[in-house]
């Protein structure tokens, strides 16, 4: 099967142990760079958001995982596609956040509103940029608010 | 060193083969599921845009990359660290742009602007969504504007 090593630049310092969905908005994190990575942040602070791309090690999903699924297994939610969901249980588990950015120091990132927890391996950093990451309104299904709720 | 592997689950296809920087916002692509993969897509007609997570496979940095240096070496721009700024040469060269999608086919996701060249290797697809990507109001730098000119 083609695939692509990636190696880990940063981890995830926040004291936050539990997977629990919740009130991940006020959490603030530090991204702790790999010594030989720290250089690259430089400039991170002429931006206001950074997108986090992540390793979602804990648990990983028995092989093969489930395609097709509902939300967090909840009966309420509709039956979908892996990659119509934003869940931790996909091929491979990768997470994407924006976080804001608090401040650069040596070495590290300060962020908010990181849902990772204490240890995540990091894998990218990429400034939030309109032209790429937002576009100008974006359409959700119904079913997306209501599971949302509480979790930022 | 600490690393993961992750396997390919769809290839991009829009007969684009030349990495020039512009005019990316019209193209069509259609993103080509692996075979046991295509049941993972179901559902995704629901939203209207969709994070592409992509391995830039081609021309690979020679190792290490170079940590800081300016965007696409122009003289104009500031000297930055890789993890400031969007290039593809970077420690993992993973791409990240968040398409429209014009519809979903068996098999396939017909999305625009997806800024990957014919045979890009697709490693996630996720929905776009307020929650986890789309910050209030985004700060860019000056010089990012005058980057991206004519790209989208």
């Amino acid at each position: 099967m083609e695939s692509f090593l990636h190696r880990v630049i940063a981890h995830v310092r926040n004291g936050r142990t539990s997977a629990a969905d919740a009130d991940w908005g006020p959490v603030e994190s530090a991204i702790e760079m790999e010594p030989d990575c720290g250089a690259g942040i430089a400039g991170l602070e002429q931006w206001s958001h950074v997108l986090v791309i992540f390793e979602m090690h804990l648990d990983p999903d028995p092989v093969p995982p489930t395609l097709v699924r509902r939300p967090r297994g909840r009966a309420d939610m509709p039956l979908l596609g892996v990659f119509a969901q934003r869940g931790r249980m996909r091929p491979n588990p990768l997470g994407v956040t924006t976080a804001s950015i608090v401040r650069v120091e040596p070495g590290r990132v300060i962020v908010r509103g990181l849902d990772a927890l204490d240890g995540t391996p990091v894998l990218d950093l990429k400034p939030c940029t309109n032209a790429f990451d937002r576009p100008e309104r974006v359409r959700e299904p119904e079913w997306f608010a209501e599971l949302m709720k509480g979790y930022f």
